[in-house]
């Protein structure tokens, strides 16, 4: 038996199991009719506190994203169950593709041209930079931060990566620590958060980190939302230290509809896209952690309780 | 004695050429102690008609653009005179660098997601799709779009390029013809315009054309305004068609402030940007020119008037 959070698209998914598992049913989350001791699987993005724990015979707890913030939260849950995050080839692609995307509109002025055409304002002074004479620092150099530099370096961009442990990812600089963190801040153009989900990553960027940045630097933040102080980014923006940034992720989504980052003429809001992917490698995903189970193999993308991620 | 059409900046233009060219005065467009018997090289860009007729020594006119339409519309002009256009490295870097980044736009619905936000709208349905299943296909395969296949390329995108004669840029796919343009068009999730300014390429973006393309697929120009008629591109962006436009230039230059593609919510539009190059880049150009006529060596980037480009 596996659980999921959306009833919609059900089918689908039983279609793609049924030839892999043909003795695992599929129910959707809100399926009354589930006998909870027979729940093996759940996967889910923000469960209902107590809803996990109230499966006696969970084996995997399948997380619907890269993250686990949203299911840890819940002290209620059975600390012994092994948690997946769902980080695929699909997501790597989608993210690159993203943080690539946001990179080129930073040096390209792409906020205030946006601006300026709101107002029916022709401007051809926002003319930006070259990305070859640009710089790009990636907080978090995990499988996601790796391919995005690899991809950046391919369009002819500099770039440094900042970790937890010193990482070498050919072509970039690498950095880790206190003083790797501010020697790469001073030298990016453009500071690219892909941070995972810990204590020590909570408001990382702040005032501090943001005035170690060259003057007119940009920020993009595609990773969690409170790692960003928001406060702190407008202020930035508002004294022209930071230049311009693009964001995907906030402490509170959907971003309310009253946050002055909506309205900001330096600031790119997307809603939490980055690096969504297709149900097709959502399955694929799921059928790959179920099976590792069963042969008593690793899971894929198992979470780490003392790393964080 | 060089003309320019700026006097912004001539210091500048006089430090980078006395020690190429001791015997060179350089003189701003508008300045009357100039004898016009003396004008030798004239570097323009939209110059008042007559104005390079009035020069009767002068051996080489300057574009200060990639065009020379804005020249040649000057019925008063010698048609002896060589013409030369400003295509430098930097032209085809930011070239490219435009292009990918309207490409990355594009394919993740960066049209949408800002009309969302003018509206405060959180909508994470706006997801788009992934660089490595989007195919470009690109009108003018010259010097600005052969660099550009090249950095789709190295992106993951399919690339495949038009020119009037075949090209081969490794990777590609090489159209030519009217046959060769249908076969482009129906694989093109984008279609980049770089065509050159010639009669044929005058408003080769029409109902027509558009049509071709599968349906939702978007536009890019960065050729020439005239080259795309607004109109069809408005029908197709209303019928559903035409799933979003970057565009950079237009057939009148400032776009009127009551021109609909300023506010339609499938268009960015900016202000004739894409290719502008440092006045260090144009120095190295027009020092490039005038060193290869005074040796008698072929001009770079001579106009060629049967060609048209």
């Amino acid at each position: 038996m596996l659980n999921f959070v959306e009833e919609k698209g059900i089918e689908e998914w039983r279609d793609s199991f049924s030839p892999h598992f043909p003795d695992l049913h599929i129910a959707a989350w809100n399926d009354r009719s589930v006998d909870a001791a027979s729940v093996r699987y759940a996967c889910v993005w923000k469960p209902e506190r107590g809803w996990l724990a109230s499966f006696p015979a969970l084996r995997v707890i399948l997380s619907e994203g890269a993250g686990v913030d949203h299911i840890l939260c819940d002290t209620t849950l059975p600390r012994h169950i092994p948690i997946t995050r769902m980080v695929t080839s699909e997501t790597a692609a989608r993210m690159a593709d993203y943080v690539v995307m946001a990179c080129y509109m930073l040096v390209r002025q792409i906020p205030a041209i946006v601006h300026a055409q709101q107002q029916q304002r022709w401007d051809n002074t926002l003319t930006g930079r070259l990305v070859s004479e640009t710089a790009i620092g990636i907080l978090g150099m995990g499988q996601l931060g790796s391919l995005a530099a690899q991809r950046l370096l391919a369009n002819g961009f500099r770039v440094n990566g900042w970790s937890r442990s010193a990482k070498t990812v050919p072509g970039t600089g690498c950095y880790s620590g206190d003083k790797g963190l501010q020697a790469l801040l001073k030298q990016s153009d453009i500071v690219v958060n892909l941070l995972p989900d810990t204590v020590e990553t909570r408001g990382i960027i702040n005032d501090d980190l943001l005035a170690q940045l060259p003057k007119g630097a940009a920020v993009i933040n595609v990773g969690r939302g409170h790692q960003l102080q928001s406060d702190a980014l407008l202020r930035g923006l508002n004294s022209g230290q930071i230049g311009g940034a693009v964001l995907d992720v906030f402490p509170e989504e959907p971003l309310p509809a009253d946050d002055p980052l909506w309205r900001h003429p330096g600031v790119i809001v997307t809603g939490h896209v980055a690096s969504l992917i297709s149900t097709q490698a959502k399955m694929q995903h799921v059928i790959a952690v179920i099976k590792a189970d069963r042969l008593g193999e690793p899971l894929p993308m198992l979470y780490n309780r003392e790393r964080g991620y």
